[in-house]
This record gives C-alpha cells, sequence and structure tokens, in this order.
C-alpha cells in the first residue's frame, strides 16, 4: 500500500487569505532587488543626473499609465496606492536627495537610488506602525522601478504571463499587481504578508487563492513546477502523489457545485420559512459596480461610499461630476434604492487635495461629518448632487460618523438648504428622498430611542462599530484578537438600535461585514433587522442561508445569547443552531 | 472723571489656562536662540569634536540634576520628559550626526548642532500632529542647552529668579521650567502655546496663574514692568491706572475669600443634606502625594496611578521596589482606602525599556491591561508588590481598561496566583482585598450588570469613556468640541454602571475629572455615585456643593436631565439648578 505513495511529495503551508482550491503552474518572480546593486562612484556627475532625471520621468510616465490600468481593473482604491507612488517622486524628501547625492558626493545614479530608498524607507520601517511599514513597502517599490529603468534589467516580467499559473514572489508591491493579467492568475503564493496586506486585499477583491506568509520554505518550488494550493487552509503542495490530487480534486469538485447550487438563490427572495422577509442589498465603491448587481441577487445598494469618487480624483469632483455619478447607479439599479454616503473621508482615508491634518488617533479624529459640517461648501455640493441624482432612481441619503443629535440636525439642515436652492432654482429632483445615519459610534447606538424619532432609517456600521465599542483598531495585530462583533455589548447596542427603529416606525440596515457573516445570519433574523448590505460575493450564501431559517426560532436564540458572556460562547452557541437547523 | 483714567494703560488678552489673579514685576525671559547662531566652519575639526563632545557630557550631567530636582518638585511626569532629553544625546539618529558634520564637512560645532537640530526638529514638526510637535519642541529645547553650553553664554537663567515675577517667555520648554524656584513666580504669560501644551499642565499642577498664547503683544512686555495677570479670563493689563487696579484688587480678594472659606470644609465629610453620604478620595501618581491628604480633606485614595513609578524608572522596577511605594501609600494613608490601579501604559504613555510597538491609533491599541495579560511577569510581579503591601493598609486593586469578562477573568485569576503563591510562601498580606476594575470602555459599562456579579466594585474613567464612547481624541484640536461628558450616551452609561453595581450589592466610584466638576455633583449625587476621586485641590469645593444639595432632589434633576437630547440643554439645566439650590 505504502508504494502508491510517492516521497517525493513536499508540503509547504503558510496563510491562507483567500479561498479556493487551484492547481496550476508555478511562475516565479524576481524583481530587480535594491540589495544586490553594488555601490559604485560616478565618473560624471553631470552624466548621473541626466540618466537618474530620465528614470524618473520614465517612471512617472509608467506609474501614470498603471494609474489608468488600475482605475479600469483593479478599482479607484488600488490606483490611489499608485499615485501615492507617483508623489513620491515629487516629494522635496526623496528626489532632491539623490540629486545631491551625485552633486555633493559623486556617487553614481544607482548608489544615489539605492542610499536614499534605503533611508526613507528605514525612516517609515522604524515607525513601526503596520500603516507605515506599507509606505516603506511603497517606498522600495518606487526604488526598484527606478534602479529597474536605470540598469535597463528586464528580468521575469510579470506581463510576460500568458498562461494559467499560479505566481510565487516574495511579496507583491500594489505596483507588480496592477500589471497582472488577472485572467491567467490562479493563485498567489508569497514568503511575506498577513491577512491585512495589499496582496491579501487584492486576492479578496479579485477572487485569487492566496496563500501568504509561507516564509523560507518558498524556495522549493521552481518555476515551471505543479503546484497544488487551498487557499482557506493555506495548504501547498509540490509534486503531489495521485492520492492526494485525487484528494485535491474532490474538494475542488464539492466546492464548484457548491458555487453552482449558490447561484439558483440570486433570483430567490430572502424570506425565512415562516415569512418574514428581509431586503438583500450589495455595499458599492463607485458606479461601475453596479454592472451585474441585480443578476448576482442584490435588491438595491445598502452603501454607495463616495469616497472613492474624491480619493480617484487629483482635485475636488465637481458638483457636475458627482451627479453624472450617482445618477449613474440610480440609474443602473432600475429603481431599487441606493443608499448613498456622504463623504466618510479622513481615519485612514486621505485626500492629497484636502490637506488633513496628521493625528495621533486618526480614528478618533477629524473624518467623515465632521469633517463634512465643517467645510460647508464641500458638503453642500454633495448633497446638491446626491438630490439631483434622485430624479433618476429610488436614492437615500446617509450621513457617517453622527454622534448625537446635533450633528445629527445640522446635517440634516444642510440638506434641507440643499434641497430648497435646487427647488429654487427649478431643478429637477425626486420626490421624496429618505434621509438617514450610520449607527457606527457607541454613543449614536445608546441614542437610538431619540434619534429615531428624527431619521428616516439606521444602517449599522458593524466595523466602526466594534472597533469604538471594545477600543480596539483591528488593523492593529497586537489587539486585532478583542475585535469580535459577537461581543455581547455590541449585540445589545444592535438590539437597541433595531429595538427604537420598529418603536418609532423606521427601519434598520446593516452595512458592515458582520451582515455577509453567514454565521450571524440566526442572530440577525432573530433581532429583525430590516436591510442586509454586504459585499455582491457573499449575497447567495447569505440568502441560502435566510431561506433555511425560521423567525421564531432565531428570535429564541437571540434572546438565549443575549444572556451569554462572552464572543466565543455566543459564535459556538451559533454553530451548534446552524448545524442543528 | 475721565481724567482720573490713565491712557496709558494696555491691555493684551491670550488664553487663560490656570485660574488666579496676580499682580507683580515683568521677568522677560530670552533663551539663547537657536537662529541667532550664524554658521561657520571649523578651523581644528579635531578640536571642535572635542568642545562637542564636552558640551554633550555637560549637558547630560544638567539634565541628570534637572530630573532629580523635578522628581522632587514636580513629579515623575516631568523627570520623564527631562529623561526624554538625555535619549536624544544618546540617540544615533542625533548626535553621530553631528559628529560627521565636523568630520566630513568641517563645519564649526555650533553650525553641526544647529543643523542637525534643524533636520531632526524639522521631521518631527513636518509630522504635525500635537504629540509629534512636542517632541521637535524637545530636540530645539536639548539642542538650545548644548548651544549655551558649546557658547558659553550665560543670558538671563531663570535660576536668577529671587523675588516674586510673573515670567514672560515665547514658550517655557520643559527644561525651563524645571530650574524655576516655583515659590517666586506668581504667573505666565507666553506668546504661544494651547491648553495642552507643557506649561499649560505645568501651571495647573503648581497652581500658578497662566495666560498663554498672547502673540506678537508680548513684545510690549518690558523687563520689570508692573502687570496685572488674570489666569481665568486671559486678560494682561499693563501700566494699570488707579481704577483698574482696584477692581483687580477686589477680584483677587473675592477670590482669596473664596479659597480661604472653603478650608473648612475640609474636616467635613461628604453628607447631603437629607443624608446620603459619600467618599471623596484622591487621585494620586506617586506615594508622596499622599502627603496631606487627609487634611486637606481626602478620605482615601481613589487612584493610584503606578505608571509614574514605572516611567521614572531607567528600567523595570523590581517587585521589592514596588511593594515598597506601594506599602509607602497605604501606611500614609492611616488606614483609609488606597485603590491601586495596575500599570496602564500605551496609548500616549510610553516606556523606553519596553519597547512598544509604534501604533496607529494607540488609543485603541495595545495598553493597559492588555499589555499586562500578555506579559504576565510583568504582571504577577506588580500584583504580587500590590499584595504584599496590603498586609499595612486598606489596599484594594483595580485593572484598567477592562472590555468585557474574559479580561477580567483572566486578570482576576493571575491576581488569585499571586495571592496563592505568597500564601504558599508565608508572605504577611492583608485579610480581604476588594478586586475592581476601571468602566472606561464602552462594552465593559454596557456589561456592568454581568460584570457586577463578579468584581467587587466599579470606578468609572470618564475621561477615556467619553473618548471611546463618542469616538473623540480629546487631545485633538480639530474635534475638542465633541467631547464632553456631559453627552446624554455617556450619562446612560453611567447611570447603568451605577444601578448594575447597586443591583449587586458592590459600589462605584469615579476617577475620571468629571468627578471633579462642581457642576456634575447633582447629577452625580442623583445617579446615586458612591465614591468620588479627583485632584487634591477640587476636593474641598466638592465637598462645599455636595453639602449643600438635597439627594432627592437631585434625583429628580437627574431623571429629567436624562431626557435631554443634547450636552449644551444637560449644562444649561445644571447650571440653573445649582443658581437655584
Amino acid at each position: 500500500m505504502t508504494d502508491t505513495k510517492s516521497t517525493s511529495e513536499k508540503r509547504i503551508v503558510g496563510l491562507g487569505v483567500s479561498e479556493g482550491i487551484r492547481i496550476g503552474k508555478a511562475f516565479v518572480y524576481h524583481p530587480v532587488k535594491l540589495e544586490q546593486i553594488a555601490e559604485s562612484k560616478a565618473e560624471l556627475p553631470e552624466h548621473e543626473l541626466v540618466r537618474l532625471e530620465r528614470a524618473k520621468s520614465l517612471c512617472i510616465e509608467e506609474l501614470n499609465v498603471l494609474v489608468e490600468h488600475a482605475k479600469q481593473t483593479l478599482g479607484e482604491e488600488k490606483a490611489a496606492i499608485l499615485k501615492g507612488q507617483v508623489s513620491f517622486l515629487n516629494d522635496p524628501a526623496f528626489y532632491p536627495p539623490m540629486q545631491k547625492l551625485i552633486q555633493n558626493e559623486q556617487w553614481s545614479a544607482e548608489t544615489a537610488v539605492l542610499r536614499t530608498v534605503k533611508q526613507v524607507a528605514g525612516l517609515f520601517e522604524s515607525m513601526a506602525s503596520e500603516y507605515m511599514r506599507e509606505r516603506a513597502a511603497d517606498v522600495r517599490d518606487v526604488g526598484s522601478r527606478l534602479m529597474t529603468l536605470l540598469v535597463g534589467h528586464q528580468g521575469a516580467r510579470l506581463t510576460d504571463i500568458n498562461e494559467e499559473v499560479i505566481l510565487i514572489a516574495d511579496d507583491l508591491t500594489p505596483s507588480d499587481t496592477v500589471q497582472l493579467n488577472k485572467q491567467y492568475v490562479l493563485g498567489f503564493v508569497t514568503r511575506i504578508g498577513g491577512k491585512t496586506s495589499h496582496t491579501a486585499i487584492l486576492a479578496g477583491s479579485l477572487g485569487i487563492a492566496a496563500v501568504l506568509g509561507v516564509g523560507p520554505a518558498i524556495e522549493t518550488i521552481q518555476h515551471g513546477d505543479e503546484l497544488i494550493i487551498d487557499g482557506s487552509t493555506g495548504e501547498c503542495v509540490l509534486q503531489a502523489d495521485e492520492a492526494t490530487k485525487c484528494l485535491f480534486a474532490e474538494r475542488m469538485a464539492r466546492e464548484q457545485a457548491e458555487q453552482e447550487s449558490l447561484k439558483a438563490y440570486s433570483s430567490l427572495s430572502a424570506v425565512t420559512k415562516d415569512g418574514f422577509s428581509v431586503e438583500i442589498a450589495a455595499n458599492i465603491g463607485t458606479p461601475q459596480e453596479t454592472a451585474g448587481l441585480l443578476d448576482k441577487g442584490a435588491e438595491g445598494v445598502g452603501l454607495y461610499r463616495t469616497e472613492f469618487l474624491f480619493m480617484s480624483a487629483a482635485d475636488m469632483p465637481s458638483e457636475d461630476m458627482q451627479f453624472q455619478a450617482y445618477r449613474g447607479a440610480a440609474e443602473a439599479m432600475q429603481g431599487r434604492p441606493v443608499i448613498i454616503r456622504t463623504l466618510d473621508i479622513g481615519g485612514d482615508k486621505e485626500l492629497p487635495y484636502l490637506a488633513l491634518p496628521e493625528e495621533m488617533n486618526p480614528f478618533l479624529g477629524y473624518r467623515a461629518i465632521r469633517l463634512c459640517l465643517d467645510r460647508r461648501e464641500l458638503f453642500l455640493a454633495q448633497l446638491r448632487a446626491i438630490i439631483r441624482a434622485s430624479a433618476y432612481g429610488q436614492v437615500k441619503i446617509m450621513f457617517p460618523m453622527i454622534s448625537g443629535m446635533e450633528e445629527w440636525r445640522a446635517a440634516k439642515a444642510l440638506y434641507e438648504e440643499a434641497r430648497q436652492q435646487l427647488i429654487a432654482e427649478g431643478v429637477k429632483i425626486g420626490e421624496s428622498i429618505e434621509v438617514g445615519i450610520m449607527i457606527e459610534i457607541p454613543s449614536a447606538a445608546l441614542l437610538a430611542d431619540r434619534l429615531a424619532k428624527e431619521v428616516d432609517f439606521f444602517s449599522i456600521g458593524t466595523n466602526d462599530l466594534v472597533q469604538y465599542t471594545v477600543a480596539v483598531d483591528r488593523m492593529n495585530e497586537k489587539v486585532a484578537y478583542l475585535y469580535d462583533y459577537f461581543h455581547p455589548s455590541v449585540l445589545r447596542l444592535i438590539k437597541l438600535v433595531i429595538d427604537a427603529s420598529n418603536k418609532h416606525g423606521k427601519w434598520t440596515g446593516m452595512c458592515g461585514s458582520m451582515a455577509g457573516d453567514p454565521l450571524a445570519a440566526p442572530l440577525l433574523v432573530g433581532l429583525g433587522l430590516h436591510e442586509w448590505s454586504m459585499s455582491t460575493s457573499a449575497i447567495q450564501r447569505i440568502k441560502q442561508t435566510i431561506t433555511g431559517l425560521e423567525r421564531s426560532s432565531c428570535e429564541q436564540l437571540a434572546e438565549r445569547l443575549l444572556e451569554l458572556d462572552t464572543p466565543a460562547e455566543i459564535r459556538a452557541g451559533l454553530t451548534a443552531f446552524l448545524q442543528q437547523n
């Protein structure tokens, strides 16, 4: 029996960050490494300055092409990262020091790039926060690009990929991933990287299976090797024997069958067995993302994040530009609701043209509605654009980061002002626009009974709500273990909010990641959540879960779970419930 | 009539940050300014290196003396700032670059200091967060010291002050303020500085009247001028005419009479007219602060912040060192309760020897109990030290930043482990130690009914509780307007906590700044707060306020105020109530 098992099979385990089983050929990618370049002096400093200047121009050109490419294929957020790299090249702390190293110390252009990148990246790295470390990666990335242009090195370019492969790399930088022909990339395996890395986020959004952080074991993978990876478990198998291949083929078939069977749910409504019907909506960042939404089962847009429109522009988008975008989304949804959230900038999202202050605790700082109420003109222009779009579909408005009654009233007053302006100007607007607020700050949840008298609806943003309620930055790996939307206090706040809206004849939605988690579904049905908004990929599975539930038993369950002490007990209770039902 | 009014009177208005009316002579202080030093090349670089090295040694010596001085007169926190300056001198990014500027580019020692300080301070300043800007001030401060030692300039030294004066300066650096003969300093007037500056904090803790940020108008004040300042209103009057002098003399007399009349309350208990008795305690940072506490009316220590013990040491304080400190506080309080809070480090408080990670949102990060549960040995040593001290007084233990049941249980288990160890070792310990938690995270307040079953007491830390509940960093000037402990949601949480403790036969204290605010007193009496802990200077006034109240009418008031929508309405309600009672 043992001889059927090949002894050459090798297994590597990393962090599974994006699910999917894939079988394919390894494509090993090694870009020009800064460390491989030896230091050298310049013979003709003037010549080196010209070389550096040319490399810089080419680099900016190349990046601008990638930015455009990214906008079309990867979304505005990825494009913004690449634009950040262009701004490094124009930063007085980056390019001029290179010139000085050539002029004053007669180093070669390569050495000038090398030394400056090391110094600037080292500075970012010494800051040690995850965010700053990511900026260090951006600096090194720009440095590699400059170096590649200087040394004329071609290497194994990602654009060479023209067949299906599993991409093997030390790490994938933002500009690497933009160049990918994603239709050929089955999966990623990298030496470094964690759950919050660019690569993980990218893989998730593209549906590419990914195993990250496998460490030095990555060197055992050779270009061209046949490889199996499992993006859920983090397993990678090299030279798999027949038994292993069979095993993974079976797993893969099951996975595909499940995907296939879920498709049936896209046309079904989310109604429990005993007739409780909820609305399933999608979270989007750009009007383009409305394409195919209805086919995938979305019954509306529960959260349109307008900040990407602002982040992708070089300057403040005009009222008309905004109007076109909002109108596009409203029309694409053919009369279904589209909830447009007003600008939520600040915190971890920056606008280069807005010169936001650097803050010690940005998540507790000048962001979202705080910024909008402070910059009235900016806010009025957005409100006017949204209200104008309301003539072309069922548009609703939602204010982010409301902490109490004054902010809500101030925001609502500005909405009224914008509306009256448009009416006075004779502009066509929708007949009735619902105006609601995000519940993502504990103080707003605690005041839900008062707010419910005045707002048209609530939408619970669990991501921030958990963060503030438990006082945990979920991007901070040292404390991320405390971040859990099943914390009993968070559940109490959710119940408070839903009950308050019911009492005043209003409705409550949820647009945080909890809404897309099947494990949370029985609890949220039990609490009576009206509208569920999630990433498109989660819709079918949630519909499947909800249609299998009975509201009455979910209510009993919720009551029972709310008496438990810890998130772990609550998760266990939900898991047991779903297994029995 | 008009001729009695001198036309030469001049008024300047700044930010009143520390109350008190003072009349005195202006002492204008201008330290050596870095910008005044012209750049120069070295004739003998070796000689410059020796000069620089000598200045550095002298500077470290001088700072070490100041650190000791600060510990005795200004407290550990101020001392820690000066120690930070010593560490700049030893930092590889600070001193070696100066040496290189001399060696490689033949600059003089003065120029080397100048250029390096500009570069490093500029870097900090470009980061633009308030915290980083303060670090830039520290760098410039060290630079000025080095420069003063290099040029041998004596200038107008603060140590020259030997009569009562009002100190006039562009800004006061931490090392300036340490050198002050504070018995001679009646007040501060500065060109720059805001409510969260070092100078403001220092003035508050020393009871020195202070007007900050008066701007260029400061130049109208000449050394030796007679000056009146009002630290409440921010007024400064130069060459005051007789009428003005009379007016301020009257105000000053009223102020002093009020201070005098308050003294009577130090020996009274805080009992309302209808017999509701509460405990008034003090917040302290070092055992030395227990001196005179009982005389000033404190009935115990409601918060002993142990982090200063850790921050002032060059290395982790041993269990024995800690034991001596805790025992000192316990003994000084003569059997009255002393609540020792376990280490609350992280956030905005650093320990150089602990190498804490830099975080994007430190207030939502790795701090307090999160760090202690992660660094078991550190925590066990502290718990052992506290339990040992319990043999010498009425010691209670309090855990900071508890967010839920697991953390409380994990911390309590370690307490039990420490206790059992000591019992097994035959060490003398107190018979019963109450173990409680801080309520400063919304999730803990929301779970108060569960936690109350297991803990011995709660202590509400309003400073952090407001910060998290409303999602506002109060140190951030852009959003500080949202920070208000009269936010209706915060009041709801306070009520929840007190009610939960009552229900389970436990008690609730408060050690945030709300407890020391007379305006909050009727509300907190109405909600039934059991123990009030505050800065020593607030005790007499709070006792005065409480003894004038009736619990029954406060209860009705609280009920009414909890129905209001905004902090402004609640403040107005309290102001009206206090005026009528």
